[in-house]
């Protein structure tokens, strides 16, 4: 009988999710901001509609997954190279001065404690947990503008990605650190960080070492499987047979990734996006995903964010902290990544747009605070400040974005530091919608 | 860690169900073939590479969902009308002749046993378990061979249907002749059904009148969806929200139907189908809910059948009974359904067509026999005749159904009983692919 609850469950989901979203597009919000309040609304926290269950949690993971691999196959390689230096100075920045910020937060509430000292760890987890920008929203708020294949758009989208990377890192530094090295933290790594592990090098530098790994391993699979596409496309354009490959390419790296290299499984649905995102029916395929995430697994996954909170449950303490919380993290990646943007020749305006599309965090957040719980370094009463994180900046950030290109459109770089050919920027222009 | 082996199924499940889909469409058999046997060979009776679990099975069950759904889309309700009778007839025939086999069967193998004795309801339920045609996969098959809407896929469909009602009223009939009444069923059977037989009509009378009940509830809310949609439609043709609120009211048709009314919820669905089959905009959602189909949910559900078998646990005993079984229950419907058909003026060739085309079990056919575990009526070794009987008449089905209508195509039913105008033939003729 499960079935007919999730029948019930995926009907209220849609309804409201599309209500909602055509309500903030109306106010001249975005739709995902609709479809989050969509999810408050029917959750625990207000009429108590829907109950988070696991095929749900399931079926949002696919959404994301979903969502990323579309952002991959939306990128254009040759902007991505423009924005590698940039954007991984400005991830570094951007993970650095909230983790920073968030580690002292925690001390100005707690009291300080000494270097090492277990309180200090629980408040460098506090840090941690702020470190990962979570791209999603913002892809979806700049597909919605028509502004994710510009440079900005690029930039934001790299830097998030290569931000993830770090954040994992930072969070297997401050556990390893705070515990016994690989001992409580291997069974999560993969397997390829777990051999490293025990061979005896420390857990920071097997992370490392696997991080690498999987982008060399990346590599070599997106040579070859780009040139069996590139070829099956050419014989077979516009049939099935094309993106169904492509969604199983997408569920393949996004699996290898996590279990083997231990890195995020988004990060390997945008890696699989990327490897076909030059070949010709790469917009073919986008536009099928499409289908499938607008349809179905979007709202769900955005809906499902705010079925998992309960406002009900705050007191007033956690809730002062949650405030100040959520305020050093958003402010943390304005200040860190705006600054490195603006330091990096970007318009003061489109800074400021770079640090608010850092701004978002999702369910990696979730997942690094799961993750703490897990190793006793977090307690539960601060995942509701995660939550309410993830709530805030996913609502604020397609709505700031949206005002923010409103009042300034995007600055011409075509003389930037890395000249670009003009016709690849008219091309990348006249891709985006 | 959950949702890393559901990404790794999901990858295996599209490749292999495509790999072998397009093999199976070389051999010039039909896709869906080629789809269970990727389960089969992904599963436990062979390669062990995917386990069956809950959220593949809701996969799985959305994929049914929406086959049905798109089934109902594709309806010609002039069509409908025209075949409703006869339909009802075949649907009737073809549920008492393999009911009444199937009885004899199990009596042959086992000895038989006297009328309302434990011994008798075992055999009789053997019986029950071989009356409802699974329509989707037939549904599939017709629709590749593009005759889903030409007369004898509309026969067939809806005949089906008719026979799950049936097939539904005959379950209930027998559960509540073997035991307590309204004590050891009523939890599953809707709330309608409930409340009827808690007012002490008895069990049979209660199940028809919550049917009833439910198909006035259908036409009811199908009247004033049609509507709304209608309007909405023709403001905002060919929009995100079209097929969406479609999509949603596939899914809360699907619920209603089955947790208030006890009908089964793939029922809802190609109900909900019916009921936006006129709409203008009919074909766009169809289109939109085909890609949602073909990329994840129908591989998940055609692999799934064989993800449930396991061909290694078949002993001497129960191969034999099974091999009986698969026959007397194929044997069943095309001599039931076949020969109504053929008597009710359908040509020799047509009437075979019928019949095969009514012989596949599916999910229905699962649905009956895990009821029968739960109230004690089925040992759990005849689940594997069960599982047999559905791979077999999946994999034979669209086979023969492929080889019939290249040997004889369709007979021309234009001074047929019940006469159309020309135009409507030459329209269903033209919507076909």
């Amino acid at each position: 009988m499960d079935i007919l609850d999730l029948l019930r469950s995926l009907a209220i989901i849609i309804i409201f999710a599309k209500f909602f979203g055509l309500l903030a597009r109306k106010c001249k919000a975005p739709q995902v901001a609709g479809e989050i309040i969509a999810g408050l609304m029917i959750g625990p926290s207000l009429l108590n509609l829907v109950q988070d269950s696991d095929v749900i949690s399931a079926l949002a993971e696919i959404g994301v997954i979903i969502l990323m691999f579309n952002a991959g196959l939306g990128t254009d390689l040759r902007q991505l190279m423009k924005t590698g230096v940039k954007a991984t100075i400005i991830a570094t920045v951007g993970v650095f001065v909230p983790l920073i910020l968030g580690t002292v937060l925690y001390m100005c509430f707690y009291g300080f404690a000494a270097v090492g000292s277990q309180e200090f760890y629980k408040a460098l987890f506090i840090g941690t947990i702020m470190t990962a920008t979570s791209v999603s929203i913002t892809v979806q708020a700049l597909r919605e503008l028509g502004k994710l294949k510009g440079l900005i758009g690029t930039t934001i989208v790299s830097a998030a990605i290569i931000d993830d990377v770090i954040g994992i890192l930072v969070l297997t530094f401050v556990i390893g650190l705070s515990s016994n090295p690989s001992s409580s933290t291997s069974s999560d790594e993969g397997i390829v960080t777990e051999a490293i592990s025990s061979t005896g090098v420390s857990d920071i530098l097997g992370v490392a070492m696997s991080v690498v790994l999987f982008f060399i391993f990346a590599v070599g699979v997106g040579i070859i499987t780009y040139k069996i596409f590139e070829k099956v496309d050419q014989r077979y354009r516009h049939t099935r047979r094309i993106p169904i490959a492509g969604l199983a390419l997408c569920f393949a790296m996004s699996y290898i990734a996590e279990r083997v290299f231990g890195v995020a499984d988004i990060t390997g649905a945008y890696v699989a996006g990327v490897i076909l995102c030059s070949i010709d029916d790469s917009d073919y395929i986008a536009r099928k995903m499409d289908i499938n995430s607008y349809m179905l697994f979007g709202p769900i996954f955005f809906c499902s964010i705010g079925l998992q909170t309960n406002i009900k449950e705050m007191n007033l303490g956690i809730l002062w902290f949650s405030i100040a919380f959520v305020l050093i993290a958003l402010l943390g990646k304005i200040i860190g990544c705006g600054l490195s943007a603006k330091l990096l020749g970007f318009t003061g305006e489109d800074s400021i747009k770079i640090g608010i599309g850092m701004m978002t965090r999702g369910e990696v957040a979730l997942i690094v605070a799961q993750k703490g719980l897990q190793v006793g370094m977090l307690s539960p009463e601060y995942f509701t400040s995660v939550i309410l994180l993830i709530i805030v900046s996913s609502i604020l950030t397609p709505i700031a974005l949206k005002l923010l290109y409103e009042r300034h459109g995007e600055a011409d770089y075509t003389d930037f530091k890395h000249p670009v050919k003009p016709d690849v920027l008219l091309q990348a222009k006249a891709a985006g919608k």
